[in-house]
């Protein structure tokens, strides 16, 4: 997407050659979106390769407006946005909290960046004081993480490219150009306003069609029960030895901090592994997980309801009950095939952080309350949607 | 921009090789906005023939959903848009008021389409009522004219494109298979929504970026106050016959729709015409027309300052009175280079009527009060801006 | 890369979402060129219908000349085009000869077409006809497989758009403009020669710079060693069922014709299975296959030197000899590590079918004697170069 | 096309902005193609600029191979290539030979060169000794001028963009990588051949498809013979000052040198001026000048033949014979309207100088003669056409 990307010195080639980044190149950017948009077949080696080349553009550009940065943390910041989502599970978000328990990506991200440091004899100090937002200008924080963060630019980017939505395509090499910095905050001149609503106009878009496009919620459900499935049927099955021992095992924050041998499994892990042994399971005895497995394999995928009203409790017991009948299972197994929940964008929307604009006048302000656009605190709000899935030759119908 | 465009038939063919078509090739679609975006040297002829493209792609669209559609309304429809901007002056809106008055655009587009019509032997009849909104089904008029009609789906990706503003990027693939028809009106499919929320983003962001750039906002001054100058000499220059017809004599409405002779010397009337004579006056001799000729020939462009306060009386007679010193002119001419107004994107946002949505209950609603979606009742607000114009060598400084 | 794809009818549909199909799906196009181009992920599946798509743009404009098709020999053709590589192997030419041996991979693809033939009952008998060959109408056979195909037409601008090899770009919208039909052989228009001569040049090109690109000529012959030792080590490691078959057999052409489950099985396998399973070989106690096995996942890959003189025995020995001793391995197996051979183009270049041009006089002419293209002719020689492979940590210098 | 294009100092930025080169904004790069690929509206401006960018990148590259190069070098190198081609007539070279005699738009773009060294006080002294291979390093002016230059890397890419034409499309970023420099000469690395095959292949083909493209030359004999014909007619016109002078005197090469205002006079000239008065020579009372306007400017063009052999003294005679007793002109004017002669793609191919190969063993080779490449030598061959045009509704069988 952006040309050649040169690799800026020899520790960052290092990382990159690390088993635990080259790992990235196996572990899909938008976990099963290919099965609705057959492009989305990026991984996170590719984000995290554009992030930097985009950090790299933004340190530049900050350096000509005359802020001061030394060769330290231009190179630390490098290093966080190119380690800031090495903690994903296989298939990103989707497994996210299916084979660690309490402990997001980013804190893995983290633990596995402490892990690196110890490896390269404290290269990674800064890097880390960074990306934990502990270093005291918190610009460089913000670049990495932030409600307008180099993360995002690259990721819409890139999902708008490859998935063929081409209205999440956003102006980030004009946003680069206005990014600036004042009292060691992140702000946007204020001539960037436009190109900000543009931005979370088309943050708002990918996120209902494509992020939560309900065909997606169907098919990350789906691969979360077989995982479920699997976790209960323990010890029955043949897996492969490090995912056996996050299925076997209930991997809580405190083990994976305390165990390095556990980050260690864990790094090893990517989606050729889970698909791999679905491959397997595919074949086995058990009646819930074999059919699960086939039905995903031959995207025969479940149908799927977004609505703003909860689906009734009547509705979703029919539905299990068909299942039962239909599939002669056992009663309390439906659960696998009849799956309802919520979801929100206030993982894309929310988060706190205000994006502030630097007004000519050198006035500091939250862009929401910027004149004459009254639209960017609407689009704030956090929308939620009831989503129910049963599988394709079931009957919703009374 | 769409690969190959096919000529549907003979008559449609024969309508582009009119002369009065021919001239839209030497119109600049944007007026004098490559010089602010180079690339921006598109046509209207170029717009023209992709909104015809555009217009069957929906109407193919259309049909497929179950919309009857006969040939001659096909037809008819896409000989509406190919000649919905063919009355444009020269460097299209940026003269719109300066040769004619008291008519639009709009409105000679029609004068043309009669006059075609009966050149053609009234085989424009129903092309004709449906640009003038009187045909009784009201989408194939909304299509050609509407808040959401094929005119914006292809000019605001084209524009999009030839500036490089990347964020006019509009999927217009996507809306035009979101289109549907309810009782005769034109409305999208509620799946649409964030579609649409990206086109009216996308549109106004144009509208600050390009549309209304302040720099191109001066150019454009600078060439009304040429042609005011060239006015005001009247007489005393050498001008080309049917540009010295307008400039000579006042044009009104009524005069054009009374005498075809007029309509004829309009339709010759293109970029070149106005170029080509601005080079000549550049030799001329009077200090005003003749500076102002050179300025916009080797680009000393005015300087120009948007902002949300009127510009003090006081401000523009400094600028004046400086102008009336450094170029040693008289003191009633100095308002051809100090010039102030104001700019709305009234244009551009505004019109009236509104974007219906089909829900998926079957109800229709605006689209402003869909739930989840306020910003785009915010984002309909006009907004003015105040503009003050001056040469770059005079100071605005007290 | 065309936006939307559109599915002509149910029995294409249907074929679409077989299981033999969707595996598609996990087959990279371009095996473990990733490796070297970290785009180049897009696979078989996208392959198969960007073809389809061409097809039915090649049929269209063939009827549009005049050609009369029936709808019988269209879906014929497009059905032919849609399977013409469903028998590939797990990473696609990769590994076309190490799992089943003495039959190529369209051998494989006409037999799962017999097989889906039972299946549908009859519906791809004229598909059949038309992909083997012996279909009267030999242009529709010519546009599944020739020099000039529609194959080529899909995989060159794909392989170039996904690997960012801009010069492998072709014009394939204008190429399939200028195909014809004569006599039912397919033929080229004259004015269409500098296009095929670009068209030419384009596959050379991608042939050097990517198809036998070294580093990939070093990753898949890793790949071809991990899957030799397996085999050589049978019955050692746990396998999953469907490899395991094919791995601890000699699987032949006459064995695959005569036993339906053998082709079952092979429909089974993906480059999940392939890289799922070289996960857990990595693990395992034989020092040859654990070792490359890390070597491939931790992407340090074979040196390579590809040079036309073959590379003398005494190198290869001296490098065999600093593999055993730096490894501790056994001295018969150091040709797992150091590996040597040749590669030519004729694959992509050759095949012996001319392209045929149709003069404006109507006569017919092979195109590499059409005046003014002495270069086609040149271009048709096979080149053979010699590879040479060994481990990045052994010294190649004496 | 390049994003962003970066002005690298003031004296360049002041040299931009100078009435010479903002001349360029108003000639087009291909002249009237834009008849024939409505999207060719791009002109010299956008490609002096582009150039000077890939300049600027090319630069970068050979100093990090380590190739010494002073600033000075760098920004002579830049000046040079920025106004290589700042000598260009309006309709750049499709008037080349019509407005001064015996002299070539580079000779002109040289004489400007010093003018504005004149004018700058000596800074292009540098740039003037490059350009005109003059200073002792030649790979300076070999990215300026020769078989492979900078000059060529961006119009092919541009001129392919602007009309489409994607065979056009060449791997400059990779062929600027592969550049370098041994013993002050240009050279390509080895490992470049097949991306300079498909440079030349690339450029043969726009050669065919757009520079000679038929119609193309159709319309430029049309304006050839309208600008000879208004000097036959010299006098009796009212025409701009400056074309007046170029028009009814006969200028060299002589005169350019010698005078200044005449240079002064040329450097004011663009397409404007042209198009601009042959508006109003539509009106005027010679019957062969005022059709030939209206043929120009209503787009009914010239029939064209392009064929090897020469047309029959005959045919002419035929066709111009009927010109003229269907226009009603005087024998000796039917020459207008039915012009014959030859062109021939030796600008393009031929030129002398050779692409030298720097091989891995640090040899220089001509790529001509580099193994596996008969075809490059035989894609030197010049090639010659002869074409024939003649009035749309005059019929050619006999």
């Amino acid at each position: 997407m952006y040309g050649f990307i040169t690799i800026p010195n020899e520790l960052i080639y290092d990382i990159i050659n690390h088993p635990y980044f080259q790992r990235l190149r196996r572990i899909k950017q938008l976990g099963m979106t290919d099965f609705v948009y057959p492009g989305a077949l990026h991984t996170r080696f590719h984000h995290a390769l554009g992030s930097m080349h985009l950090m790299n553009e933004s340190l530049i550009n900050l350096r000509n407006k005359g802020v001061e940065l030394s060769e330290a943390e231009c190179n630390a910041a490098l290093m966080a946005i190119l380690l800031h989502d090495v903690g994903h599970a296989p298939f990103s978000h989707a497994l996210e909290n299916e084979l660690v328990f309490g402990i997001s990506h980013e804190e893995i991200s983290l633990l596995i960046m402490h892990e690196l440091n110890r490896q390269f004899g404290g290269a990674l100090d800064l890097a880390i004081s960074i990306f934990s937002g502990s270093y005291p200008r918190k610009f460089l924080h913000q670049l990495v993480s932030s409600q307008l963060d180099i993360d995002r630019l690259d990721y819409l980017n890139r999902d708008s490219f490859f998935t063929g939505v081409v209205e999440g395509r956003i102006g980030s090499d004009r946003i680069i150009k206005l990014l600036s910095v004042h009292q060691d905050e992140l702000v946007v001149e204020e001539k960037g306003i436009y190109s900000i609503e543009n931005f979370l106009s088309a943050r708002r878009l990918m996120y209902w069609q494509v992020y939560i496009h309900k065909t997606t919620v169907g098919v990350e459900k789906m691969l979360i029960q077989i995982i479920r499935r699997v976790r209960a049927l323990s010890g029955q099955l043949e897996l492969p030895p490090e995912l056996d021992f996050f299925i076997n095992n209930t991997i809580t924050r405190q083990m994976m901090e305390r165990d390095a041998n556990i980050l260690k499994a864990f790094c090893y892990l990517d989606d050729y592994d889970i698909l791999g042994a679905i491959k397997r399971w595919h074949h086995c005895h058990d009646p819930v997980l074999s059919r699960l497995c086939q039905m995903l394999l031959e995207r025969r995928l479940f149908n799927v309801r977004l609505s703003e009203e909860k689906p009734g409790m009547h509705e979703i017991e029919m539905l299990r009950q068909r299942t039962i009948e239909q599939y002669g299972i056992e009663a309390d197994l439906a659960s696998h095939f009849v799956v309802a929940g919520t979801k929100s964008n206030s993982a894309y929307i929310g988060g706190g952080q205000q994006i502030n604009l630097l007004t000519k006048s050198g006035k500091i302000e939250d862009i929401a309350n910027a004149a004459d656009l009254p639209n960017i605190k609407a689009m704030r709000k956090i929308v939620k949607k009831y989503y129910l899935c049963w599988p394709k030759n079931i009957s919703l119908l009374a």
